[in-house]
């Protein structure tokens, strides 16, 4: 039987990206090896990114090797990301230069860039049997006091990696729920147009 | 022997990440079918983003289907884009919309999440036997224009869609010199960082 989170898709598409999904609830007895993290950022590395600029940065917390950045980490989310993004393995603050090195202007197509990097990153962290979680809940100050983000970068998104777990393993009724629920997205027909807005593709 | 574009990676991934590129040379012989076309944009379709907001449209014009469509966007590309990109069967815009359909309120990851479904559909591309160029230098005011775009909504970026083709297809010497470069990304240790900034993971 199929998982309820795999994607019930109109049309065939990879295997990673009909799997891939955003659990609140990791196996907590599971540490993730440093050389499957490895290969997950060696994805974000080869994105596409306009002028090759590569605006994207990450900076990475594994609860057993760096408990204290884990910790500090942990602390910027916001209590509804908290409650389960404690128990995950890893935690990870993605920022992007707002800057072109080269030239010093502003580069419009920084978070944008850096979306596709962790799209890249999320599906290659899919094939080796990992999930991610990515939160806008977090206080961005205090990433950037605790990351220690020059003033060129700027927090995106603060995420959870690990092997997804249980959904009893959390305490929220709310959360266990949505854990089973199955993924809903809008049907091509409501983003694709043909030549023209509207005109469905 | 390899292609020159596939990545030279210091660890393992996805054979659809090591093998992207972003060609300007296209097949002019090869249209791209519609259903191949859907299995891209069903890719991103399953992207995540915050709140499920889905906020990535496309606006598609393949040169043989919608004529009309595919001239008014290639003339909103800059030049140095138009040159090339006039001879790749299909051109796309994303869009993203910059609120939150349930409260109005700006998504300030709107572009972000755009890019993460640009990568899923990328990524479903190349195993496809397609492959994107992505262009940021286009007109966004003539393509809020010709792509009828509404006001809730922005134009991130232009891109061609298509077969790559022989580099020699191309007109300008740099294009073509381009097109046989391996592709260079920074190191991991330069952009991950275990902890806080500027400790190598």
């Amino acid at each position: 039987m199929s998982h309820p989170k795999h994607a019930d898709t109109s049309h065939d598409i990879l295997d990673v990206i009909r799997e891939r999904w955003s659990p609140r609830a990791f196996d907590p007895a599971r540490d993730v090896p440093t050389g499957d993290l490895k290969r997950v950022f060696e994805a974000a590395r080869w994105a596409p990114s306009s002028f090759n600029e590569q605006p994207w940065r990450f900076v990475v917390a594994a609860r057993t090797r760096a408990a204290t950045a884990f910790a500090s980490l942990l602390e910027t989310l916001d209590t509804f990301n908290r409650e389960w993004a404690q128990h995950a393995p890893v935690l990870a603050l993605v920022a992007a230069r707002l800057t072109i090195s080269r030239t010093g202007r502003p580069n419009q197509t920084a978070w944008y860039d850096a979306g596709q990097a962790v799209g890249f990153l999320t599906l290659q962290a899919t094939s080796v049997g990992l999930a991610i979680r990515q939160m806008e809940g977090f206080d961005r100050a205090g990433a950037v006091r605790v990351c220690e983000i020059p003033p060129e970068f700027e927090p995106v998104v603060a995420m959870a990696i690990g092997y997804a777990g249980e959904p009893d393993l959390l305490d929220s009724d709310k959360h266990r729920a949505a854990e089973r629920r199955p993924r809903l997205r809008q049907p091509i027909s409501d983003f694709v147009f043909n030549g023209r807005w509207g005109d469905p593709f």
